[in-house]
This record gives structure tokens, sequence and C-alpha cells, in this order.
């Protein structure tokens, strides 16, 4: 069983049931294991922001200030909507969960359809950053960057497979350090402008002007800039992991990372300007601002480790939340049911792999480029976002609890600033590959339905309500032979247990092998009739299915058994250097009434 | 059948083996058939020069002239040596198959390994510079190179899949249209230089020098300059292709090839040198000099499309190339045995597939960058040249023939020049990739010594010689079930029919559920008795194989059939929905001995 010893030795053993464990997080281990997504968006939003404006020319980058200060404020708003979510669903309030509650399961369809693609996103995003991070910091690494990309994810998603069950502590370390650290940077990087040090002049090479600096392109840039939000949302979805009281606690850790996302955000969009950060393609703009407020050096290097250590935990969080939201989809009978099932390691085996399979795959195709999959993960983030708030909106109404009023009022400023930003990110970011996700979301909730439906027909189709019974069976067994061997000898054998009729076809492809065949088979072949069949275009298939479907015809409750000697070889690669007439027989015979197809198996040493 | 729908769609209708046609071509249109491979090459080989001279500055351009009349050299040295292979081998005489007559199995099979990488190589090479002349014209297109390249073969290998019938007349007009029109803007460039008009100043962007020029990277320029040679052996391969006399015509199409492929590399390496051409990310050399020659407008647009043209049609070339040399192979037992089978289109279908899937992957690898493919490419080539003309050495030496000396004589010149030429393309361009192929020419060769080790094992181990015969067998029929419904039911009917003693077993995960499945079993179960096996890690399969172990385990010749319900969905993509858990079963029983497999299958409407 070598399978099983591979997947042993990455994913471990199996872990009983009863070894589920439910952790409750103090608030400073919940801020590290929920703050990460949110938090390590700063090493990426300043920059997407920045690029946007450089096509007008390096005067353009001046508008970063006021659209951080927008962005900023869109922070707080999100931030106070969601603790009142916190407030209304103490158990946990996910966007697809909230919106089916509240708005019905359309608008929930859509949430979960943004979410999804969201927590892929959240993995190449972060993955990619986090690559960037390292090749700022080595630019020799630069050319890997995909191949590197696609290995951290690998490594992430091997990770989530064995199930991380010590995650609170090992979020710990990286979450803080990247806080301290950048505090640290941004702080001496201020005390340096205070005293007077002067940076370094602007560079030298003009950036090319291509466009000129439209409101348009302004907004473009706030849109780019809102990815620095992406994340927030994650404490409201995991209330019940923390110590009572669940709900204050979780709104107190929400206004903690909501005042540091702000300070280290602004923080580095103010730097970047007062120290000409222009954005180029081989180095991020946290690595130049780091660069000139160190001067290079080991606490330069420990900035790009930490950034990309977050961000890789960032990516993490997405290996948990994707398959909790495939779970409840499965439960819901909205994808296919294996999503709802937990592996032998207790996790979500499907989700994390499907997860991890897409996100390789964005990296891949986006050759790495945290900028352009950015315009694909804002839209989504900000759908989730408006159908959660809007939800919330209308429960106030609907419940009218004590103090609504207020809670409703925030939820409502809330759902119309995230809907107005969503409609600015898919506007201005539509031709960038928004329109992906704006295709793409519709999609994937016709296919939630569909799947819906499939099932509830299955489960129609299944009912014994009415079931006249299963008539007694007319059976016939055929052995397809290609030659006569030991292989072909063990399943004439076992054809004969299943019929003392049984018969073996073969087909004739060059009447000289016919006669030699015929003459081993009076030897060695069990006394079991050899039918022969003539095919004038080289095709196995062909005669063959006439044959069973001529035999099929013969009467209503007529089944076929066809037994196919198959090669089980000792080693997984000789696979592929067998079986393969065996299997192309079975796609041929899937979709036909009537038949069974059975393999028996002869060992190789 | 929808599948063999959407297959005749792409792929046509079968064709009858008497359809096999053998097409005897003329000079003019082997020339066209033959050359395209080798002559689109110039579209990418003096930009190869320039791209590694340029680290050195601009000043090092000039080596490419020098460098460019080696490449010529060489091209007249590799063309006669291969003169002398087509009177040896009227029939044709691939790398492999002339290695292996001449110098034996295993340097036969290193040759066939260099060649196969070389094919795969051929069309990523080829699609990716055929790209970069469209993404060059319209620099729009340039951010979807990688899709562009992927789309590509994959339009090309479907083409193959079909059987492209009507080859030669097809082939002629982009070859001819390539030659003409690269003569013309070439014949036209040279009457601007002589009539003194003088070319635009080079660019004042400096271009940063991050070398010195050593010997070194003047030997690394023409070992990528080398690329130039590709496909020259291609009129040699395919000498029964021609009208007779055969070996005559194929020598002087020969000819021509050399002449126009000296003529065009040179004539395009000396003007971009007179018009400054820098090799540029967005741009390549060819469209460069085409721009400056045309001044932009129509005729600069139709060399760029004509580029494209042979280009893709050099890519299509190799799909010829491996789907028969992987038949050499196959015939051999050194690969799988697939593919030696024509599929029904008369074509090898498993050779276009794979050949085509991985040069779809290296595309994506490697972002569709030509140059970042070239270091891999010129290895196997020159690996499988030096082979080839090696065993021309010996076969005139061991013969002696009428005339020997002066083939000897050529034949020595060229195995000797390629293989030094194949020394420094590994060494100069080891760390740039040329590591990856000359690792992989030995995995290749291990991979087919021990397909045909196991080839001949198995025919062994199924040998009828001192066969004891197949003794009767004890069989035990057991139903797997998760639950009861018409499926069930009506795979309980066919279990009655191989046994009449079949059992039912069910993995208890619930044991509210088990009970309500006992009720129903009463009414609905056939009689068949249930036996229920309890999970303590919520496992379906552990404690099932541990009961079929016991079983198996009662005697020597016990047999035990696995009836599982299987759903067949009308749609394909149901498939997704169901039988995730049939399909687990089958993988952990696939090793264990005495026991078969059943899927019964429940047509679902």
């Amino acid at each position: 069983m070598k399978i099983s010893a591979v997947k042993k030795l990455f994913v471990g053993s199996p872990l009983a049931t009863a070894q589920a464990r439910h952790e409750r997080l103090s608030k400073a281990s919940a801020l590290a294991v929920f703050s990460s997504d949110a938090l390590s968006s700063v090493a990426y939003a300043t920059e997407e922001v920045l690029l946007v404006l450089v096509v007008a020319g390096t005067v353009a980058l001046g508008y970063s200030i006021p659209i951080g200060i927008a962005i900023v404020v869109l922070i707080a708003v999100v931030v106070s909507s969601y603790r009142q979510t916190i407030l209304a669903y103490p158990m946990g309030g996910g966007a697809y969960i909230v919106t089916k509650d509240n708005l019905g399961t359309l608008p929930g369809l859509v949430a979960a359809g943004a979410l999804l693609i969201d927590y892929v996103l959240t993995v190449a995003v972060s993955v990619a950053a986090g690559v960037a991070a390292i090749t700022s910091a080595f630019p020799v690494l630069y050319d890997y960057r995909i191949l590197l990309g696609v290995l951290f994810v690998a490594g992430v998603a091997t990770g989530n497979l064995r199930g991380l069950r010590e995650s609170s502590a090992l979020f710990a370390v990286p979450t803080y350090l990247f806080v301290v650290s950048f505090a640290a940077m941004l702080a001496y990087g201020f005390v340096r402008w205070l005293a007077g040090w002067e940076p370094p002049p602007p560079p030298e090479v003009a950036v090319e002007m291509t466009q000129s600096l439209t409101l348009f392109l302004v907004l473009r840039a706030f849109a780019s800039g809102c990815a620095a939000l992406t994340g927030v949302e994650a404490v409201s979805d995991g209330v019940p992991a923390f110590r009572a009281p669940e709900a204050r606690n979780a709104r107190i850790v929400l206004t903690w990372l909501g005042v540091i996302l702000i300070a280290l955000f602004m923080g580095i969009t103010f730097l970047a300007r007062h120290f000409h950060v222009v954005p180029r393609m081989e180095e991020t703009v946290v690595s130049q601002l780091a660069r000139q407020i160190f001067g290079g050096g080991l606490l330069y290097y420990e900035i790009q480790v930490v950034t990309m250590l977050i961000l890789i935990f960032a990516a993490n969080t997405a290996f948990a939340d994707f398959p909790r939201l495939a779970y409840f989809l499965a439960r819901d009978g909205f994808i296919p049911r294996q999503f709802g099932t937990r592996g032998d390691r207790l996790v979500f085996s499907n989700g994390i792999l499907i997860l991890g399979g897409l996100a390789a795959l964005l990296i891949l195709l986006f050759g790495g480029a945290t900028h352009a999959l950015i315009p694909l993960y804002a839209v989504g983030v900000f759908v989730s976002f408006t159908l959660s708030q809007a939800s919330m909106v209308r429960r106030w109404l609907s419940r009218r609890e004590a103090g609504w009023w207020w809670r409703w009022a925030l939820n409502a400023v809330g759902a119309v600033t995230t809907g107005i930003v969503m409609l600015v990110i898919a506007g201005t970011k539509f031709s960038h590959g928004a329109w992906m996700v704006v295709l793409l979301i519709p999609i994937l909730v016709a296919v939630f339905l569909m799947t819906r439906r499939h099932y509830a027909d299955v489960a129609r189709q299944l009912s014994l309500d009415q079931f006249p019974g299963a008539p007694p069976i007319d059976h016939t067994v055929l052995v397809l032979v290609g030659d006569l061997h030991r292989g072909v000898v063990t399943a004439l054998r076992y054809a004969q247990t299943l019929s003392s009729s049984a018969k073996a076809v073969y087909v004739e492809l060059d009447p000289d092998r016919t006669h030699k065949l015929e003459e081993k088979w009076g030897k060695f072949g069990l006394g079991v009739p050899l039918v022969v069949l003539t095919s004038p275009y080289r095709s196995l298939l062909a005669p063959f299915l006439d044959y069973v479907d001529h035999l099929v015809a013969l009467g209503e409750n007529h089944v076929v058994t066809i037994v196919i000697p198959e090669f089980v070889p000792s080693r997984w690669w000789q696979h592929l250097l067998h079986n393969q007439t065996a299997l192309l027989i079975k796609g041929a015979l899937l979709f036909r009434k009537g038949i069974v197809v059975v393999d028996v198996p002869f060992h190789l040493r």
C-alpha cells in the first residue's frame, strides 16, 4: 500500500473523531489568529495605489495621501459596521449565512460565490506579495518567483491537510513580529523625518507619463488601495472561538485590529510619499521604504522576512475559511457532497486541495504578479461586505430589538459605503480583470442552483415510494480477450464462477494472430467457447460494441456482464504501461444500459 | 454518447485503414514541407545572439557579425554531412534509427531522448516566437502572450488529431510566402544601405553594461545562435516522401534549404547591425528591423504575420515527428505500447496529446519567453546531430563502399564539429537551463530501459509454459451499501444473479441511521442478509477492508466479489457530484489480491 504510506508521510496518521478540539482564544491570541489577513494587506495596498497613479507621472503620486485618507475612513466605517454584526451573530456571521438568513437564498449564494473567489485570490495575492517581499531582498530569486509562489501554496496546503492544531501559538509569532517591526520602522522613519534628515532626491529616470491624471484614474487608484480592507471580516466570522464573553471580546479585538491597520497603512503611505518611493517591477514599495529608512542591513532583511511570513499566514487563513464555507454549501446541497466530509485528519481535504490548486493556477496564469491579481481581488471582497451589511440593515429593521436604531444606522452607512466602493471598483477595474469576477459570480450561482436541483432530482429517482420492485435478471457473461495468457486464464476461470455459459470474445485485427490464438485456446481455454469478430476499421471497439448491443437488445431484463482481464502492477509507474485498452472499453460502455463491466485483476510481481 | 460526439466535432469521423495514403512530394513541395522548421529559426536566431552580447553593452553587438559567419560555416558543414546520410538511408534516417543501427542500443536511446526533448522544445520555442511576432506588431496583445501561446499549441494539436491530409499544399503557402517576403525585405534593406540612406542613430537610452565582454560570453552568444540549425535534419528523415529518384531529389532540396537558410540568417544579422537594432523585451529584432526598413505600414504587418505563420508550421512539424519517433520506441518496447497504435483518424493520438500538453506546460512555466527556452533547445538538437553523424562515420568505416573515403571525411568533420558545438552549448548555457536537458536525457534513457525490462518481465509471468492451470474458485459476493434506494436494490438483484449467498455490508457511522436502514431493509432488501460493521474513526474504509481481508484469508482460492452500486448520470458534469466514495474504495482495494470489484450502474435520467 504505497499510496497510503506517502499520504501518511505528508499528511500524518488518521485522527479519531474524539480528537476534534475546540480551542478558546484569549484576546491577544485571537488578534494574532484573525488579523494576519487584514494586516498583511498593508504590505501591498500603498504600492497598488502608487502603481495606478504613476502612469500619470511622478507628480501624480502626491494624490496617494488623500486617497489613503479616504481608505482609512472606509476602514473605520467597515469596522464599526462589523462590530454590530458580532453582536447579532455571536455564533459567527460569515457573509453567506448572514445574507441567506436575512435576504434569502439567492443573495446568499451571490455572497458565497464572491467569498469563494475571494479566498482563492487571498491565497494567490498573499503568496505573490510574500514572494515579492523575498525577491525584493534577494533579486537573484526574481526569475524564480512563479516557482516560489507555487511551492509556497503547496507548502501551506500540505500543512493544512495535516491539520494545524497548534495554530494560535504559531500565529502569534509572525503577527506580533510584523506589527512590532513595522511600527518600529515607521516610528524611526518619522523620527528621521522630524529630525530634518533629507531623503535622497527623487530618482533621475523620469517616469514616462502615459496618461493624464483624470478623476477616473484617481478612483482607480482608490479602488486598488481598497485591497487594504480584505480580511477585516475575519473577526466577525470567528466569534465562537473567543473566550467568554465572546461578543464583547470579539468587538474589542476588531477595534484593535482597525486601529493597527489604519496606523500601519497610513504610516507607510505617508513615508512612501516623503521618501519619494516610485513603484518598480522588481522591488516592492515596502522594500524600497525599508531600505531607505534602515539603509539596508539586518533590520531591512528582518522587515522583508517578516512581511513574507505574515503574508504566508494570511494565505493560510483562507485554507480554513474556504473549506468551512464549502462545508456549509455542501450541507445545503449547493456543491458536491464530498466537500461536507472531513478527511481522516479531521480537515476538509477536498476544499484544501481545490483551493491550493486554483491559487497555484492563478499564480501561474498571472505570472506571480500581485498587481495583476488585485483587480480581481477587491470586487469579490466588497460584494460580500455589501451583502453582509445590507443583511444586517434588514435584520435590525425586522427585529427592532432594544437600541436597534443606532446599530441600524451604522450598518446602513456601512452597506451604502461598501456598495458604492464595490461599484467604483467594478467600474474602474472592469477592463483590468474585474470583468472576470463579475462574470464568474453569476456562473457560480448558476452552478450552485443546478447542483441542488440535480441532487433533488436524483433523490426522487432513487425513492422507493411506488417502486415496482426489481425483476429477475437474464444474465450473459462475456470475457473480452486479446490474447491467451495466465491473466486471461484467470479471468476465464472467474467468468465460469459467475455463469456456466460464459463466452470469450475476440476482435480480429490480423487473421494470422486469430489462427495462433485458436490453437492455444484448445489447450488452455478451459472449454469456454471463443467468439471471433472481424473489424474493418482496425477498431477494437466498434465490432465489440455492436455485438454487445445485439445481446442487450435480446430482452427487457437482459444484463451483459463483460469480464476484462486487467494487470495490477506492483509499482505505481507501471500502471502507465498497462490496461489502456481496458480503460478505453470501460469509457465506451459507461453510458450503455444493461451492461456491467468487471475487471479481473492479475497481480504482477 | 456525448463524448464521442464532441470528439467527432473536433477530430472528425474515423478513417478506414485503406484511406492511409502515401503522398509523394515534388522537390518544390518537399522544400515547403521539410524546411519550415529550419527556416523559421531565422526569426529568432539573430535576436538570441544579440540578447547575449547586449549585457556587455551596445558596442559588443558588433560581435554578432563574426559569430554569424561561424554559424553559417556550421550550417554548411551540417548540410554536407546530412547529404551523406541521405545516400546511406534512402528509407529515412532519423537519429534514433541511424544511431541504433551503427552505434548500438544505448547511444540510440540517448539520441531518442534528445530528440523527444527537442520536439517538445520545437513546439514551445516556435510558438513562443510566433506569438512574439504578433505581440511585436500588436503590443496590446503582449499581456496575453502566455494565453495566446497555449491556444496556438492547442490549435495545432487539434489539427493534428484530425490528421492534416492536405499537408503539402497547405505548407507551400507560408513557407514560400516567408522566403519571398524576407528575401524582399532584406533586398530592399540592402538597397537602401547601398543607396547611402542613413539609419536613425542608435537609441539614446544607453544599455546598462552588466558584464564585460569575455570569450565565454562570445561563445555563449554563438551557442544561442546555433538555434538557427534546428530542423536542418528534417529532409534526411523524410527521404521516402520524395518522388523518385528519392535520394537525389532529397540531396538537392537539402542544398537549397542550406543556401536559403544561410542567406536569410546572414541578411538579418548584417542588417540588424547596420540598423543599430538593440534586442528589447516587448519587440522582436525582426520586427524592429522590418519597422526600420518599411517604416511601419502594410508591408511591416505582412512580415510579422508571415513570421508567425511559418513558426506555427514549424511547431506543426514536431507533431508529425514526435509521434513517429514514439511509434518506433513503442515498437521496440521502450515506451508504453499505446504510442504504437494509431487512433481512428490514422494518427498517433497519444503522442500528439502528450507533445501538446508538455509544450503548453513549458510555455506556462517559462512565461512564454523564447529566450528563456533557447538554452534548453540547442543541447538536444546537437546531441542528436553528433550521434547521427558519428553513426555515419562508423558506417562508412565498416562498409567501405565505393567512394566511402570522401563521405567518411565529410561525416567525420560533421561529427567533430557538431560534437564541439554541443560541448560549447552545454558548457556556456549550463546554468541558464541546459542543465535540465543534460539531466533529463539520462533519466529518459533509464525510463526506456526500465520499461523494456518490465515488459519482458510481464511476458515471462504471463507465459503459459509450465502453467499449473487455474484452480476452481471459492466465491463470496458482497454488496457495499450506504443506504437503501432503487440503485441499491438493482445492485442486490444483480448480486443474487452472481451468487445465491450474496450478502450486503453496511459501515455504521451513526447508529440512528442504521436503525432506519434496517427498517427499510426488511421491506425492500430482497431477502439479502445485511452485515453491519462499526467504525470508531468515521472511516468507511478501514472496517470494511478488515472484514474483506478476513474473508480473503479463509482459503487459498477464495475470491471476494464486491458489488458497488454506482450512478451513471446523464450529463458529464454530474459525474463530479457522484461516486466519489466508490472511487475511493476501488483505489483502496486495487492492490489487494483475491478481490474483484464490480460497479453496477444505475442510470439517472
